[in-house]
């Protein structure tokens, strides 16, 4: 009887994502010698850039070749062991965290994760899961197939795993004035508790993009993928893998994939912005985003020529705050649709901020 | 003594817009072999793309190998004559400007400015003109080197024959984001009878960009161009003087560049982007924009969702008949620093419409 190894909801999403194409060209968990590649160089073996180690940490080495993974009762696959190796985990959080302090969540994560990496080929026998909220969740090559049936030659994608405010909705109707499409790709995998739940989040998506968008123009479907507040590095696999969903944009604000005050603001665009000519999506960079009172509208740090004193900015400290104590949040920082969406879920505890 | 030919106030904007590097690699006045390329084929000899014939136009055939050209009292220059033609001007009009109507204002300006083309170099001997409103001319050259100097490395280039509403300001804000910084380069050389005049649409760009953008994201300078009207061959003209200009990128709306109904709302799109590869500038396309009630913003039909009902859309010939009344424009639809100008300018007599 093969060995069973129980593997965490993060390994679960990285398998889905190696399974469906959206780690192309990594199609398996990362040997030693590739995780060093990355960890040091930021590239494949291949020479490709390739940002983050994708790892299936165990907490033991294993005592099979071909172990069965499973998610609680769950068969997700099957992998094929090429090899089995302790992570120098510290080093490596270093690298590609840029500390390996424990406090950062992403640091945290890979420690808790196990000290042990199993490399090798994987079969998939996953189902694919239900996303929240009952929204389709598409794989790479059928937002490709999706895209070419529209005939957009120009797609930008939108990452975010935050509710979408009017800051967002401005840099989505940007990105979509200079492309045929958008394709909006909140991510459901796991994120910080103090973050609001994928449910919660994909219903303010829905509100907005029925309320405001065209149907015609936005592909909305969720991505399996856990956040590792890995900021920088984090950025350039957000942007590889939308090219593997087709995208030919790739939307970076400030501070993406970003966590406390472990990065600067700008650090995820100017790493993009280095490896440009090398990454085969373009980066649409955005400084920071506010109402302005003069502009009348929404407007960024680069498209507003006004003080700070009319613009109107709301923490996300602030923001919760607001929402908790049932204070409305301003149409001009909130769609009242997308607010509605909020109020209704903290009003009903499904949000502990 | 020499020969002197007077030369009409456009073709003094030729010869300088083909002595400041403007038209390159055009640097002379074109002889028929290399007209009728551009005419049939939107090439020049050496297979560069080129859209509209620049001709020097004469009533006569010279007598002279190196007339002096002058406008009025003062000397532009001197032609070093390599030939002179008679224009197939009806062949030629239904090429270039897609009819050879006469009613069609560049038509009648191509018509009337003369039946002969006079090929050849030319020696420019102009003063480099005050433009309307005190603001200065500056070179393709010069605006490159202060480009260089600001360190952008994406520039947009902005084309305007109109007093700018905040439809223009909205496809500003777009540009803006996408790139460094923005040629705003409103073009003062003659154009139809009923347009604002330029020195009123140079005051309307002063008082936007004053009061709502930041001075070190804009480069505002006057084109010395005079408007053809020949819509998407046009369209192709303002992209190639752009890219000399140093821009990266060039904005083009709707029936850019078009007069009446001669042209669809979206040829001048299509023929730009069949031609993309080419250029050396790469085309920032816009759908209608107008302010949205449901958006609360300025939008276009590509990013707004919602019905016409919702949207505001004056016509140029219902802002004239409110500013020629007195009626307030409202701000949803022109800044109100940007309507005191052209009220103003109504009220003074400045414009006739």
């Amino acid at each position: 009887m093969t060995q069973t190894i129980q593997i965490s909801s993060r390994a679960v999403n990285d398998l889905e994502l190696i399974a469906t194409g959206a780690f192309h060209p990594v199609h398996r968990f990362m040997t030693f010698d590739e995780a060093r590649a990355v960890a040091d160089e930021l590239t494949l073996l291949s020479g490709d850039v390739w940002p983050i180690p994708i790892l299936l940490q165990t907490h033991d080495l294993p005592h099979d070749t071909t172990p069965t993974l499973v998610h609680g009762e769950e068969v997700i696959g099957t992998l094929r062991l090429i090899e089995a190796f302790p992570i120098p985990l510290r080093e490596w959080a270093a690298k590609i965290y840029g500390t390996d302090d424990e406090k950062h969540p992403g640091v945290a994560a890979f420690y808790g994760a196990g000290a042990f990496a199993i490399a090798g080929d994987i079969d998939w026998r996953g189902k694919r899961r239900v996303a929240p909220a009952g929204i389709e969740w598409l794989t790479a090559s059928e937002v490709r197939d999706e895209i070419a049936r529209r005939g957009w030659s120009r797609v930008a994608g939108f990452q975010t795993r935050n509710p979408i405010h009017r800051a967002h909705e401005y840099v989505l109707r940007v990105a979509l004035e200079v492309s045929d499409g958008l394709l909006i790709h909140p991510l459901v995998g796991e994120t910080k508790d103090d973050d609001i739940p994928a449910e919660v989040r994909l219903r303010c998506y829905q509100a907005l993009l029925e309320n405001y968008f065209s149907r015609d123009r936005v592909l909305f479907t969720p991505l399996p993928a856990w956040m590792r507040y890995a900021g920088p590095r984090e950025a350039v696999l957000h942007a590889i893998i939308r090219r593997n969903y087709g995208c030919t944009h790739f939307i970076i604000g400030r501070d993406h994939a970003g966590v406390g005050s472990y990065y600067g603001p700008y650090d995820a665009q100017k790493l993009v912005a280095s490896l440009r000519e090398r990454l085969s999506i373009e980066p649409l960079f955005f400084d920071e985003v506010f109402y302005c009172y003069r502009c009348s509208g929404v407007a960024s740090a680069k498209t507003c020529g006004h003080p700070s004193s009319d613009r109107l900015l709301l923490s996300g400290t602030e923001v919760r705050q607001r929402l908790r104590a049932g204070i409305p949040l301003p149409n001009e920082f909130t769609r009242p649709e997308v607010a509605a969406v909020l109020y209704e879920a903290f009003r009903e505890g499904a949000v502990h901020a």
